[in-house]
């Protein structure tokens, strides 16, 4: 069988079109005959269903898998993913035109042809017994290497992508070992039950928290701010708790002080923290204005950990969510995404990333057999 | 029972001396009289032993708890640690003049006397059963909390200065519950008894990793190189374990191409993952050196686990430690501290942090319950 290579793309006849399209889902059809892509051509050169391919480029020397897959046409972490879907009994193909190929950070990526490669690294994948004939999209997957950081605008994107075609977006790490995890990806807005209504208080500004002598049962037992120092006693907020209930207009902060409370404990949070203590606060205020009760996830390596629905916390059930907090502009290293997301199955909760900028917006990571 | 406070210390007569320090370790004799530090004023009045303090600056004002706890000579962080090891059981003393306490990032330390106090939140933790009147230290401890960064180079020290009394160094966090975490700190080396003999190997570098399309049985069956890509067929190794196979001469790679061929592994890692590549290499070399076996660490988020004796994959134990890299200025925030040390604990690993610079330095961490 004749398989021809342009450094791009490879073509082959209507006998190619018909073994490996038709019947087991490789490439598409142009006219009567068939394109692959390299990476599709790659696999079917590991598997030993082609035997080479001819290079147009130079003097039609021939290609095996080993001298494929070193050239720059196709990336291996791309091969690993496609390989291990296809051992999985899915059929795939590399995502048309996404163009965001030209600001990918690393400069090992194929370049390709954007209308026909897609983003590299990404693929749609169909439903099982399904193929590229068929309509449907059951993942869209980016494969990426253990060592690349991948930032959090292009996993928004991808989760964009695949909502839009009524996929589940899927981060597809390939570690040093070839192994491959996969991480489901979803934006999903939050929402929890809790209500109260609370009276004023007073508190203490201490340096790394406000202690609150003589609070109402309320603001503990029913609504969960802070902790008791001694039961039935008083109470010790956090800053980021206490902010919010200044800025809620509950909490009253050393009235003989000069300034706005609020100021003065945003000032005390970013002593220690910076920029971060705003984007805890902008977190926990949302978080608490969407009924969902967050109390500090530092037990399991988190900025938060949230309880949808607090009546009392005599009753309080299991926390549902981990929240880690960070910048819209931050950059995943897959390796702490995968941390977060074990740690948090460990434990029987959900891993949330709270991308804070000038919106916020949520980032839900699950690991995924696919 | 008169205790008077000049802002930075706090003195009272006999009768203190003998209640509260020859019964119960509280404080420093200073002639027949006691010197309290502001955090064991501060627990003697949280536990109703005082019930005011005279302060000497302003008009003899009096303080009681809160005041005191709100005031800059004590910082509630290390009041939580204080009073949480008072409760199992354990007398202990602020630390002695370390020094250190001029460098500290946080604004909100008292500054104290390094004479009496020691660096701000660093405690001298007695074994159970005995106090400041022994020679003996169980633990040296460093109280912080969890929103505040800790340089890698103040835990080194910590644990310098703990060895060096015979003690355990200690990182007590203090989470927004005021709930106390204590990660035991220790400098360790690392030796295993791996041994080999391997003959030259030559390999193709493709993107991310290089293929040894003609592999001796030696390479992954004994030495733990790289990984089958199918089973007994090629071998892939990823950069890092490439680049030191080609530093110790063992690895060819492309003998066509230019170049020093570890100097091209080097670029190919550096180009997705910069200087961190460096030190993953120089980590990876050391432990190699050392007998150690490192392989992936992704699915636990580490660099690496290791196995400290391989003699055939096909037995191979369990991996015993999980190592992260880090540059030797690393500034660790409590919260990623706590998230590793609690996934290896999860998977009965130990985590080691081994911070690269000129020289390599490993930092072991674990749960410790004082």
């Amino acid at each position: 069988m004749d398989v021809t290579f342009d450094g791009q793309r490879l073509r082959a006849g209507r006998e190619a079109r018909e073994q490996f399209y038709d019947s087991r889902g490789y490439g598409r059809p142009r006219g009567g005959e068939l394109e692959l892509a390299p990476v599709e051509a790659a696999h079917l050169l590991f598997r030993g269903d082609i035997d080479s391919v001819r290079d147009q480029r130079e003097s039609q020397n021939r290609l095996g898998f080993e001298s494929l897959l070193a050239s720059t046409a196709v990336s291996e972490v791309s091969f690993f993913v496609y390989k291990d879907l296809r051992d999985r009994g899915f059929y795939l193909s590399p995502a048309r035109g996404s163009g965001d190929d030209t600001d990918r950070p690393s400069a090992q990526q194929p370049t390709g042809d954007a209308d026909s490669e897609g983003a590299p690294g990404e693929f749609v994948v169909y439903p099982r017994g399904q193929g590229p004939w068929d309509d449907t999209v059951a993942y869209r997957v980016r494969a990426v290497s253990e060592r690349e950081d991948v930032p959090a605008r292009e996993l928004r994107t991808l989760v964009e992508r695949a909502d839009s075609e009524g996929a589940t977006a899927v981060l597809a790490v390939v570690d040093e070992e070839s192994e491959v995890t996969y991480l489901e990806l979803a934006a999903q807005g939050i929402e929890g039950a809790t209500d109260h209504t609370l009276p004023s208080v007073q508190g203490t500004l201490l340096s790394d928290r406000v202690l609150v002598a003589d609070p109402p049962a309320v603001l503990y037992e029913r609504a969960f701010y802070g902790q008791q120092l001694d039961p039935e006693g008083q109470v010790q907020l956090s800053l980021v708790e206490a902010a919010y209930l200044a800025d809620t207009g509950t909490l009253e902060v050393d009235e003989s002080q000069e300034g706005d409370p609020v100021d003065r404990l945003r000032d005390r949070g970013r002593a220690v923290e910076g920029a971060r203590f705003d984007r805890r606060l902008q977190v926990y205020s949302a978080l608490r204005k969407a009924g969902v009760v967050p109390k500090t996830g530092f037990k399991f390596g988190a900025d938060f950990r949230t309880y949808a629905e607090v009546t009392s916390v005599e009753e309080l059930g299991h926390s549902e969510l981990l929240v880690r907090v960070l910048p819209a502009e931050h950059v995943f290293a897959p390796r702490d995404l995968a941390l977060d997301v074990r740690l948090a199955h460990g434990v029987r909760k959900r891993m949330v990333f709270a991308l804070a900028g000038e919106g916020l917006s949520w980032l839900v990571a699950e690991r995924l057999t696919p």
